[in-house]
């Protein structure tokens, strides 16, 4: 029972020496990547460079004691730095205390909201997000994050939060722009392109072994960094124009509750609920990849709980929204991390790092941060997943491109609203028209498919059809409208045969059609039957009148329907050789 | 084709001096009624009296010609008075020149809605109003229209649009009561109830024809507004406190377009739509109960076109929103209406009437239209509904009591929209857990049915399952969970069979969801089959890769693949005996 609650319980038992050894160098490895990430990401979201450095000391070990997967890698990532920088926006400009008080109460929020959704087994809300929507929005944000970073690899004051005000923007500071730092963006970004694979690869090609080799592969940002640093040092560009990060306060951060503020939250709640249900649904894919690859498990619910606790210790730290990271879990796993004592260890590392090492910081260049930044989302670009897309379904093509388009254009928030009203309304379009087919025997079975598809047998004195989705309101009048067509357009009509195998659902609304059916079908002298209803469905019906009004009869199988009411020709279609041959569709 | 936009021209062709003496008689009845019950709408809308006369003019004329339904009978009615009364109020206070534009554009937008509705075929938009919905919100409107007639019926000072404003305002009033005025509204109340039934009874006791005894009987209005006029002026009430509708303009309503303001316009586009929407549903319902009563047909997007054009009118004539009366029509029908003809007489006649009539209207008490309204409104009022919507389903049950209790506590376009919203917010909750089932083969049948609800063999080795719901991104999940614990769950497992009869549609998300289901299953050293596809979503699998990378094949029926997989005992199964009876539910 109480592993449930702390998981770590459970992986602490079996802890050994070689465990301990691997998390450590996972703990290493990741470190190096987080300290750059951590600031630079917070430089994304507004912020200044402590907060991406906070946010990886109590949030990770929060994640350690609470979270089920082993590999995870929480902390503050470029999505929801973008997101934060979004909605403090909204409330203040960057750079002042009511933007940082903005950025811890979305920390707070979204915490309490993930927690929420955890303990209440509300998870299903994130599946609400459609794949379509979430890809496009991950790109449309990759893009307007690497445009964000135009003002400091220019060194230039490029501004804005959408393309068209960054683009004219762009334009017009085109003249400013600082020559060195321009020129020590591109050494950086060109460095670590290449730093990505072809640093491992040189270190083995020096005489190094291939798993060494692999690990120190990684520490291309730290020598970005320290190699920018000292070149900034060396030449004394700050003189010449490249914006430095500044002093860093040496220590740890300071635990508090930010000022409470009723104004604030009530503007904060709508893109902390996005900004926790986007940060939950990247982890817990990263997650679930992971455990498939592992043959392991997590758990959903555990998972919300223990995101929520890693944020809502991120807003006690003065520090910024977090989740797990796709890059830096993917190096966590591949440097050998065994548990989530790996989260706990980088943590600590990161501590003593930054009691180490924030006077150093003092001269590392923005454009280094920008171009970090830049490498990190062209991972996340995937451009031709919208044809694909748009190649399987209009309809979600159709949602992803609202997606892209709308957080190109007006904003994250309402990009993300945007695709998910898009996939619902187009939904619910679709099943307001639903798919009504005419059905017949398959010579030689017992099964009923559509006459405009395959060669079926069927009896001109009874009209069988199926409706190819729950009644209800919407589309609660397209079957009287067949029916009634139907029966004008036949006048041999003796028996209609409602199908209802993909029927899961009458509503009231369509209760009262059906009885408008049977109504109109007795008036007429026809009999209205129904087949292959569903036990929930049946069990539904029976609280109502319709059944005892019914003029027909409701039979276990549409074949069992026609044996009843066309013997002769079923039983002579039954004994028919089997032809299931499709007819081309009109 | 040309008389598919003016539908007069064929009901035209056949029409000989029968049809014109039963239309003039209809027209006359119905003229009776409408004069009293159009300023009573007028004033429930808080216009002044000639907007419900001019109501009566033109837009019926308009849809004499365009309509399709040879009876209806178009006006101002209850509902959409209130409806208009809660927007206008939202803009403007009562009385003032505001007040009086805002109807105007409110009549003007709905009509070029409803136009623009017909010309697009998008009548499917007034589906998304389920019958819970709407007749929670018909009840909930005739409780507001009857407690806001309070005021004139004791005439005191009783203000308000929904019961928290109205409740304790009418409290303070009591002490302002005027006794004349409330014995006079009491009067007329028992009169106008007792004559719905007991003037034609009475009539006919005395010596009529019980043709003519009905139609006089229909004069119960008439003399409420002749009686209650002569009281007034014989008594001298108008000097003890009984409100007198005052001088009213004589001659015709003059023919302009209000006065252009686009602030106004984007106020009241919502509000418009939604009195377009209830307006219409209102007028096609009534219409189509009518057209199977008689065997005729209407054509919803004729009629949507005939609608918005008679608004269009209302709103060049200094009128109010109109649409189809149920009371009215119902006398129209009765009376002996044949064509749409009658509706063009009906308006000439009110014409006359108002030409000549309207001195004689001054001291018409108010007291009598609230009371005419009130007997209109009871007739709305379906207290039964409610249990009996519960009964059959608490979804539905639960979108008609938010629509009642937001109607009457919030506002009418509250409580139409918090409607709509739950019954598709339950609808996708609904869709987003959908009910799967484990299937076996019903002995002595090539059936497949629940597992846990019938009587049916398994093979041990073959997972079969049934899906009830369309696959889309907020279930995408959930069938992927359930395989993944039955896999954990059944050592045994060689084969899992989906039987696709329910599923209509699978989008981009579910789509993912089922190449990781046929990923995990071969890794698990397990099969992935489908069966009893159906075309249309076959269609769109073939756009995919998932049937490429499928690990097992695509059956026709599940007896044919529960034939091929677990061949000896599907035949067993198929010669045994039949036995279907149902297992009590667990």
């Amino acid at each position: 029972m109480l592993t449930r609650f702390l998981p770590f319980l459970l992986w602490s038992r079996g802890y050994d020496r070689s465990a301990l050894v691997q998390d450590l160098i996972a703990a290493a490895v990741v470190t190096i990547m987080l300290v750059p990430q951590g600031m630079a990401y917070a430089m994304l979201a507004g912020l200044p460079p402590q907060a991406g450095l906070y946010a990886a000391m109590l949030p990770l070990l929060l994640y350690a004691a609470f979270g089920t997967s082993p590999a995870l890698a929480v902390g503050p990532v470029a999505v929801v730095a973008l997101m934060t920088a979004a909605a403090a926006g909204m409330v203040a400009e960057v750079g002042t205390p009511g933007y940082e008080l903005a950025a811890l109460w979305l920390a707070l929020l979204s915490g309490a909201m993930l927690l929420l959704m955890g303990v209440f087994r509300l998870g299903f809300i994130a599946s609400f997000l459609s794949h379509p929507v979430i890809s496009g929005f991950i790109t449309a944000a990759g893009i307007l994050i690497a445009a964000s970073q135009l003002r400091h690899v220019l060194g230039t004051d490029v501004r804005g939060r959408t393309l068209p005000e960054i683009l004219p923007s762009f334009f017009r500071a085109l003249d400013g722009i600082s020559v060195p730092t321009l020129l020590l963006s591109l050494a950086v970004l060109v460095f670590l392109f290449w730093a990505r694979a072809g640093l491992a690869r040189l270190l083995q090609r020096l005489g190094l072994r291939a798993p060494v080799a692999k690990l120190l592969g990684r520490t291309g940002l730290l020598l970005a960094v320290v190699g920018s640093t000292l070149l900034v040092w060396a030449l004394g560009l700050e003189a010449r124009g490249v914006a430095t990060l500044g002093a860093i306060p040496r220590g740890l951060p300071e635990f508090a509750l930010p000022a409470f503020d009723l104004t604030l939250i009530q503007l904060l709640a709508a893109p902390a609920l996005l900004i926790a249900i986007v940060g939950y649904v990247e982890s817990i894919s990263i997650a679930q990849t992971l455990a498939t690859k592992t043959r392991t498990a997590i758990d959903p619910d555990r998972e919300l709980v223990a995101l929520g606790l890693a944020n809502l210790g991120a807003g006690v730290s003065n520090a910024m929204p977090v989740t797990g990271g796709l890059s830096r879990t993917i190096v966590n796993h591949d440097a050998g991390a065994r548990t989530p004592a790996a989260g706990a260890m980088t943590a600590v590392m990161i501590a003593l790092a930054v009691l180490a090492l924030t006077p150093l910081l003092e001269l590392l260049p923005r454009a280094t941060l920008a171009a970090i930044i830049i490498v990190a989302v062209v991972s996340l670009l995937d451009f031709r997943a919208l044809p694909r897309t748009f190649a399987y379904s209009r309809a979600d093509g159709a949602a992803m491109a609202a997606t892209m388009a709308v957080t190109l254009l007006v904003g994250v928030e309402q990009g993300l609203l945007a695709g998910v009203a898009l996939s619902l309304g187009l939904y619910l379009y679709r099943t307001s028209r639903p798919h009504i087919a005419v059905v017949g025997q398959v010579p030689g079975t017992e099964h009923f498919r559509n006459v405009a598809r395959h060669h079926v047998t069927t009896d001109p004195a009874v009209l069988a059809i199926r409706v190819d989705e729950s009644l209800y309101f919407p589309n609660a009048r397209a079957l009287e409208n067949h029916v009634v067509q139907a029966l004008a357009e036949t006048p041999t009509l003796r028996d209609v045969v409602l199908q209802a195998s993909a029927i899961n659902y009458i509503d009231a609304s369509a209760l009262e059609s059906l009885e408008t059916i049977n109504d109109r079908l007795r008036t007429a002298g026809v009999r209205f039957h129904l087949s292959e209803v569903k036990g929930p469905v049946m069990d539904q019906l029976r609280r109502s009148h319709l059944l005892e009004a019914l003029s027909g009869q409701v039979f276990l199988t549409q074949f069992d329907a026609m044996a009843a009411l066309s013997p002769e020709a079923t039983r002579a279609c039954l004994a028919r050789p089997r032809c299931d041959t499709q007819r081309a569709p009109a």
